[in-house]
């Protein structure tokens, strides 16, 4: 058996509010939302992170993620809604099975992006560029 | 001419920081980045957000995006990294041309993500539920 929390919740050994459901996709209402809707989408085969999921689930996961989406952001009559992916845990990846947040989101609801900055040198700029591209030649 | 800052990247007209490039797939360095190496990848086809691209152009986005973060967080040597896509303008969609953001992690960085509670009732999950279910069968 797997130890997995979403493989036990594809399995049905643990109960999720399912929002959708086909062969390879399984979408549940998170159980701490930030807003009311807010869903996640797994694949049901297990992988991590997108690193380790072959190229064909990662493709089924985006079109389900997609028509979820629109369903979302019509049903609960949405200005917007964010996706987000949570890499290791680091990144705030509660669950070791690869998971797309669904967000709905509303006016003035308080929620910010991450503050962010300007580079400080042209320098700067080009040798990160230098070490990514040297690993997508 | 097109008015859009991100169509104006793909054609040229505007300069960036290019990742990554191939015939569909465009990924270049934010300007405003939360870390180091936080990196755009967009389809060079025109949509404003997933809702209206075509699937081809999702799979490949998506294909391309693992790519682009495999190469990110092996060159970086990253514990982890955040992909995010803002859709409409009160998630915090400041361009309206679909682009993915792929947000380096490190330790200890100071960034969160949004707050969370839980259901108040079983009755405000099965409403919600009921009303998203509704637009997917």
């Amino acid at each position: 058996m797997s130890e997995c929390t979403f493989c036990k919740i594809v399995n049905g050994e643990i109960p999720s509010y399912k929002v959708y459901e086909d062969r390879y996709i399984l979408a549940f209402l998170d159980r701490n939302p930030v807003h009311e809707g807010h869903t996640l989408v797994i694949p049901k085969k297990h992988s991590e992170t997108i690193l380790d999921t072959d190229d064909e689930t990662l493709r089924k996961l985006v079109v389900a993620t997609r028509k979820i989406s629109k369903a979302i952001y019509k049903s609960l009559k949405l200005k917007g809604f964010n996706i987000g992916i949570n890499q290791f845990k680091v990144a705030g990846q509660a669950v070791p099975h690869l998971h797309i947040h669904i967000m709905p989101r509303h006016e003035n609801d308080g929620l910010r992006l991450w503050p962010s900055r300007e580079y400080e040198s042209e320098l700067e700029k080009m040798k990160v560029l230098e070490k990514i591209r040297k690993l997508l030649k």
